[in-house]
């Protein structure tokens, strides 16, 4: 079983050929298509995507492709964790979600030409290096014979975007606009509790110098139509949505924008 | 065997959450998405595709899942038919699909926490609580484990928008605008006959105050470029098209728009 | 095995149905889906895209889909090759993957009512004459049960656009956009070294009356951010790229838009 995420989107062939790929190196393979629509190029969103996601995979392989720096010097990599392999880039976004699993156990640099495409070109390396990678695992070929191995400590690491407590207010960034125009922040919601707040109650939400009272609710059903409201979405984290419509575009939230709640009146 | 239809699109990892927690719970399962870019929380528009699509696919479980109501009272449901059971929000997105295929054996509500998984914010019960029961369904986990029984009639019915004769004409509207442009009515030839129109003959096409002469043809391909014509489409209704252009764009035509067509000069 | 391509899109259920009525057909069939994504009716890029994906794909059937002419008299065809069968409209979609494998060994026009599902209108002949089709053939059915054959040689042909060599420069088309903006034309390496160019070294791209110098690079992330370069592409053709930005943007790029290339000075 491979689990597959990358930036290529569904204009052209690139998913189906890195699908075609893994199916002429091993005819029994299953893939899940976690999805291919993180903005071009943005290790950020993909890295928070599959980090978001892992917990949620079969047993097996997780194939993730979002690769600004094909062709360069930054290494292809497959990282061993609990449960299966991760392969990619060493560019920072594998990282969360390994240590969502537990960590790296050992790491090897793709460098077996045997288990590569021969490729005309060298920037699609979805298709040349990282499909057939993620395929030979899967088919049970051992690790170290992708190529040499690499201390998982020298592995880029992710990004992790930290909040902080100041003037009583609770301080993060959004991590994720989804389709709906939810926005969810980097923000626990024990973080929440420990500067006085409650489910039920109002808070103050700051962006920018925009300052707006919003109730902490349970659903996003639960406010009135149109409402902004802040809640813990499905991954436990604190989100601003509103109630049958985008908090996004009602208050011009996008990913790594800045937002602090607080009490009312502090 | 489950096929699957959301408004989740395919910028979030959404859908392939829900397939990961799927063969994760059955891993033989085997899922064809039907569609996945209902627009968000259209609940009509999930209920008309699904019902399209119905009758064509395979025996076994159809996860539905378009559901602005998640987190409030309104229940999860499980409903057996004919060759197999529907899984979705009871909002009436499942009943077109349920009438198509000879309507409601049994049903259940979803409240079987073994069979649901522990979820950290009650906002994407697609991953919680519809796949789980999917998957248990598809790997022959009887209906009534799932929950308690409800009465297949006090399930919410769909939106069924009717015609009407009127001056010789008949009304109704706009069900679907495809990809192409192409605007399917709620209209039966069978109705346009009752009115002395046939095939290949000149009608009055009535769009708001706008009236048009189209033709009756038989394919797409039969008009001349950017004519405007009706035929009956793939699924036996009336619909509105440009050849090689889009109807949608040129006649102003969207869902729920009121449509007439009578006999010209009528 | 069958590696399907159209131009259905995804918001709508075509392709949704499309894997249904296979499943139904043959329940063991697995299906890789190239792309959905082909530009409504354009022929020219389904076909362009099927011939960079053909080399990749598993032995089996090719389904594929752009089908402007649907219900007309243009041919519903199967096409044996070496590896199995092409299945698609006789508009020149298949024709260019057909001779990427070694070209036709025989063909039918997909005649026999038995292949085919009832049609309410003929307006969707992917879902119920080509799925049928080329389900029946990865299920063993033999190919003169489809049909009547017909002679290879009467096929549509497809578009091969050539390039020329004129005032010491190379003048090409762009053959495709991807989803980075990165604009692959359809020049071979060996024509620009045949005037003397080579890798490393600049050249003149002029587009329209614009003139720019470029450098020829291996890689994508080889050139600074926002540099427009060229390079040979992951299909071994020229593509004019900018490093971790769009040429299509940057340079007013397009699929037919002509291009040339000569030696700066020439």
């Amino acid at each position: 079983m491979v689990s597959f995420l990358s930036d290529y989107g569904h204009a052209d062939e690139f998913v189906g050929v890195c699908h075609a790929v893994m199916a002429r190196i091993e005819p029994s393979i299953r893939v899940i298509d976690i999805t291919h629509e993180i903005p071009p190029h943005d290790v950020r969103a993909g890295a928070l995507t599959l980090a978001r996601a892992v917990q949620y995979l079969p047993d097996g392989v997780v194939l993730a492709v979002v690769d600004p720096g094909v062709g360069t010097d930054r290494r292809a990599i497959a990282v061993e964790v609990e449960g299966g392999f991760l392969v990619g880039p060493d560019n920072g976004l594998l990282a969360p979600a390994v240590a969502m699993v537990g960590g790296a156990r050992a790491a090897v640099e793709l460098t077996s030409e045997a288990h590569r495409l021969p490729a005309p070109g060298p920037t699609f390396d979805g298709r040349d290096v990282f499909a057939p990678a993620a395929a030979h695992l899967a088919s049970g070929v051992p690790l170290a014979d992708l190529g040499h191995a690499v201390d998982p400590m020298s592995l880029q690491p992710g990004i992790v975007p930290l909040t902080h407590v100041a003037d009583g207010g609770v301080q993060g960034e959004v991590l994720w606009v989804d389709r709906f125009g939810n926005a969810q922040l980097n923000i626990d919601p024990a973080e929440l509790s420990g500067i006085g707040a409650a489910p039920g109650a109002p808070l103050e939400l700051q962006i920018g110098d925009d300052r707006r009272i919003v109730r902490w609710v349970r659903a996003y059903g639960e406010g009135k139509e149109g409402e902004l409201v802040v809640l813990v979405d499905s991954y436990g984290l604190v989100s601003v949505a509103v109630t049958r419509g985008s908090a996004a575009d009602d208050a011009g939230l996008a990913a790594t924008r800045s937002v602090t709640l607080r009490l009312p009146g502090d």
